[in-house]
């Protein structure tokens, strides 16, 4: 039968050259073909099952096919797209775009295809008494609004289904490609789109934006003056990963108020900062004549210092509960990842799964630990010893300048001055490409099985990496210079510039290059045709990921939470660059980037652990600091306590204070107590149900 | 139906009067009466279903009754155990002993109840296919040998359903209770078996030894030299709680071969011991002279220490493991307490659970959680002050007594040297008491749902109040006398004496009660009828549980982790100790007490989150002591740094051998590939079988 479907299929793209002479002239109708019922336009490739036939079908996913590539090839890839599945077919509908020798696809997915994988990906939708349940396609009928997909399942949701069933695409004998090389076959269970991309002929896969839903998010989003981002229409348009990061944002933002609050005061009332600044510039230890007023501003220290080890906590387990609850809502509680198809580059013997019986690749997970433990960590451990190394190299370099220059001190001696910085900052950039390559070699070399473990350790490396790229430098002056004034100047003049770096590309350069470079081309585009507003989307840059957001967070976070004590106005300064932050990220998602696609997420993933991480080493770093503070030294030299007793004390209290993070982190819930009873109804539900199958397993 | 055969019952006990005269004479008949068929003998009451008839009736419990208790509220308590479930009993089989006037009542199990009970617990059992899985009543004929209930169920588990079933009992509506006063009258949903409890009618429940199967399992257990113990038999015989304390006794004893032969190395390499014991008698820094040879010593010191620390964390990881095959093993791994009926004594109002949809008592878990921080943490917080308050009144006693004395010197005040001592240990056992039935009443307070999470919650305050008792001395020497001599001293005794102690007590004393007291009841009873041997097992103790058996391991490995670097023998003090304890702790269990009830469970429950905080603490208080060794602070001045240097070294390395054991602990996995798999089964297995089950409930 769906042999019948390739072909009529096919038939429909070889009937197409013909009109293609005059198709500039029907270009306005073009639109109309695309959008047209499936069952009468010509172009789509027909459904299978009278279920599917809707009035309107929705473009969803363009292929950029290489500019070599033969309509035949075309033609069988369109058949591949819209054969069953079980031909070997991913199921979807595919249209050849103006004409069958263009160089794209449009690709959209019929009804059936998207429920199954619905429950494929275990997502949880409305079912009929109101409750979030896992998906089931039998019992589709039960679930709200089954019938109208557009409502079923958000945009992004499906999108993601669409490159889904693409990628998991794999020839089920060895088979020529017609139109290519013969060195170009298909071995059986080959990844037919892996194989495409690596010969060329599939340039790229993305998601097509959907004009009229982005102007109404971008409307709700950040036009007006609103505080509140509307996440689930961004959780609609740009799916889970996407939602969760401004969900995130959002949820920060607003947490840095109290420390701002307590900063602001603190400076208010002790007026230190200022006095600090100036004793910071003039010397460390020469104001011992006010030493009267140094015990309120030493109080005000400690106190900013304990309340932001403790605040760190209480903030990441209430985010913890607020992320399960949108889980909840989204529908992405109980993803069955582990479950599904591995991913398309996972390899390993073919095999029986013994979790689900389906014969599958499988990979020892002994023989991954061993390639973590013995390749992964030691590379790892060699890049960052290359960061410290570097680091070393450039204060060495720096003190072997400055005494050349104060031999010498000539033009060439001062230019020589800037050498050792400018080397640095080449090296460190080099570096840091060299690993983000090294890095997603080794992960690849692991051979995660789920997507998620793939993009978990992958974030995992190149998050302690630029971590300690980014704070190496602060920590050596903290604990090996112990030099806190000019950790403060440091930390101060980081914050600034890199804020203000910050908005500049993220703000003023994106609507410049939006008005000037973008919008020209918009306006020309007002009266193409469909395709050609289709083919206009693969000119923007592709969406480069939430790492470089996510990290500027991380970043943001240890400021403040590993030098909140030295600096007490930094969560007033992020807060500030927070607030627009959330509305310049808005902007370049929704303007200046290709729509990405998102696998639906539960959470933040290893972002989540990074942040608890840092917290804990808050606790270290600012017990340190108010250790090294000039002030606390002098309080306890007036109070008759040695140095060593201090540093006792100091000890005492860090071990007191993580205590109490680790007891707050265990006693708040990590999800609301309504999110706890209906998991385990679920949980009851399908114990229950596993015992009735059997029993009528038995009688059947 | 329940009606007649209770009456049916209620006819065989009125017609067991008659040859009660000539009972003595038929008294060797009598234990073919109590393991007749249930069908033919009088006794036993009736099985009401068909596939429960079995040739003979093992007596699993004995239930004895008050002195006063007439024969109508015997018959009438008979009944009830006897009804079946809908008509509100216990479905269970009774029989009424030698006569219906006696004080006993032996109690079966039809094989239906069992299995039902089976399921209801969540006990995974050999399925056709040989794996473990969930019990399902209804899929009963595809699990291995569910024909034969002595076979498919171990004794503790057939015992512990009894108990299940005997605890559930509740009125279905309010009743008088047949020969008692009015002042009795049930309740509807009053819990039958606590209220005659309360009532006087109740004296004791509980398993009857079975003198065949214990036989064979002493003489595997510890008649022998075996080096390994049955633990299967263990399990079956007195239950997985017992079972799985005896495979961690088991584990952990040979776990520390390895720091036994470290410190028996470093003892030998270095001679240490012996000139430390002799330094610290004679003072601690007047050995001045032999520090050529310091080197060794100290590193041999550091070996031990950062050896212990780190093996502490590898024998806990381990041990998770083993205890996850050993729950695998013993079909504990699934249990579904959270789904059963709460405990007997857990009250709130009536509602629909939202997890199950049955109607039971409903208890907010924001209400516990209030009375946990509000009530339970700042009592618990005033008995531990409580504990440090005699700790400081001890040591400010013995002072002013030790001045007395050296005033006065009469043999007046050599008694009163005594006084703070002896006065200090009466304190420790009067708060240990009043402290346990205060604990006892807060967690009955907090109303937990579930037996295990009040078992836990129990153990957790005692545990806590009890190794403060023991270790707040050591602590207190260790941090706050600094001196490391004098708790050298205190270790070693500590270990001695209180090993020479517990041997006695456990080994020496069991022994003689066992051949003098205990042995001529034994002859004596050799032609008792079985009545009569039922009854004598209610002389005995009750079990007193095997909290104090894991305190006494945790203490163990508090002296060892916490303080081994002190002492580097102490693991091969425990190691010869515990070789011993085993067999003590078995011969106890099998011969001086009642056999106990051992709910069905998963793993140590709350020990083994004691153990891992221990292992954690260590790390503090060995960077601690080796901070303060005297060596190393010599070894410090003569390398040239300062005090404060050497301590921020060690806090560096406190935090880095932290981090280490962190690390390590995640990632050695908690359970072995080949469980993660069969879960990971089991979890997939239901997920397809909810959506089914929703399918087919459309369907029907």
């Amino acid at each position: 039968m769906s042999k019948a479907v390739g072909d009529e299929g096919g038939a429909g793209d070889r009937s197409e050259p013909a009109p293609q002479p005059d198709d500039k002239s029907t270009g306005a109708k073009a639109p109309g073909k695309l959008s047209a019922a499936a069952a009468l336009g010509p172009s789509w490739t027909k459904v299978s099952c009278p279920c599917c036939v809707s009035e309107r079908v929705e473009p969803l996913v363009l292929v950029k096919l290489g500019e070599k590539v033969g309509p035949e090839t075309k033609r069988w890839l369109i058949r591949v797209i819209g054969a069953s599945q079980k031909d070997g077919g991913a199921a979807l509908l595919a249209h050849p775009g103006e004409d069958a020798i263009g160089d794209i696809i449009v690709v959209s997915a019929p009804r059936c295809t998207l429920l199954r994988a619905t429950e494929e990906l275990g997502l949880c939708k409305t079912y009929r008494n109101g409750d979030m349940e896992a998906f089931s396609y039998h019992d589709r009928d039960n679930f709200k609004d089954s019938d109208n997909m557009e409502v079923f399942l958000t945009l992004a949701e499906r999108q993601y289904v669409v490159k889904y069933e693409l990628d998991g695409l794999r020839a089920r004998r060895d088979l020529r490609i017609p139109g290519l090389p013969d060195g170009c076959t298909l071995h059986n269970r080959d990844n037919i789109w892996q194989k495409l991309g690596s010969a060329g002929v599939i340039v790229d896969t993305f998601p097509l934006h959907n004009p009229g839903k982005l102007k109404s998010l971008r409307e709700a989003w950040y036009s007006g003056n609103q505080l509140a981002q509307p996440l689930d229409s961004v959780n609609e348009y740009f799916g889970s990963s996407v939602a969760f990061y401004f969900s995130f944002l959002d949820f920060y933002t607003w947490s840095l108020l109290p420390p701002a609050l307590l900063g602001l005061s603190i400076t208010y009332f002790s007026g230190e900062v200022q006095r600090e600044m100036v004793e910071s510039v003039s010397g460390p230890r020469v104001t011992g004549a006010d030493g009267d007023d140094s015990g309120p501003a030493v109080s005000g220290h400690m106190l900013q210092a304990v309340f932001s080890m403790l605040w760190s906590t209480v903030v990441m387990e209430l985010w913890k509960r607020r992320s399960s609850s949108l889980s909840y809502r989204w529908g992405t509680l109980h993803l069955a990842d582990r479950f599904a198809e591995p991913r398309p580059d996972f390899h390993g013997d073919l095999g029986v799964n013994p979790v689900t019986g389906r014969v599958e690749p499988l990979f020892p997970g002994w023989q991954r630990d061993l390639r973590m433990a013995l390749v992964s960590l030691p590379v790892v451990g060699m890049f960052l010893g290359l960061v410290v190394l570097g680091m070393l190299c450039f204060y060495w370099g720096e003190a072997q300048v400055k005494e050349l220059h104060k031999d010498w001190d000539s033009l060439l001696s001062q230019t020589l001055i800037y050498m050792p910085s400018v080397l640095h900052i080449l090296y460190t950039n080099v570096l840091a490409t060299v690993y983000k390559t090294v890095a997603n070699r080794l992960t690849e070399y692991e051979n995660h099985r789920e997507e998620s473990a793939f993009q978990n350790h992958l974030t995992a490396k190149v998050l302690v990496f630029t971590f300690f790229n980014c704070f190496a430098v602060l920590f050596h002056i903290a604990f090996f210079k112990q030099d806190v004034p000019l950790l403060r100047k440091r930390l101060a003049s980081l914050l600034i510039v890199t804020q203000l770096v910050n908005q500049v590309t993220e703000v003023v350069i994106p609507f410049l290059v939006d008005r000037f470079i973008s919008a020209p081309h918009r306006k020309e585009r007002e009266d193409d045709p469909e395709e050609d507003k289709f083919r206009n989307q693969s000119t923007l840059p592709a969406f480069p990921g939430l790492f470089a957001e996510y990290i500027e967070l991380l970043v943001q976070f240890g400021y403040l939470s590993l030098f909140s004590c030295v600096f007490p106005l930094t969560a007033v300064l992020l807060l500030l660059n927070n607030l627009t932050e959330i509305r310049s990220d808005a902007y370049k998602i929704c303007r200046l980037f290709r729509k990405p696609f998102t696998p639906p997420v539960a959470n933040m993933g290893v972002w989540q652990l990074a942040f608890e991480v840092l917290s804990f080493v808050s606790v270290v770093s600012n017990c340190w600091l108010l250790l090294l503070s000039p002030r606390l030294q002098e309080l306890g030299q007036e109070g008759g306590m040695s140095g060593t007793n201090m540093l006792l004390l100091a000890v005492l209290v860090e071990h007191l204070l993580i205590l109490v993070k680790v007891v707050m982190a265990i006693l708040i819930p990590d999800e609301p107590d309504w999110i706890r009873k209906k998991r385990e109804h679920i949980e009851y539900s399908s114990m229950q149900a596993l015992r009735q199958q059997k029993l009528q397993a038995e009688e059947s």
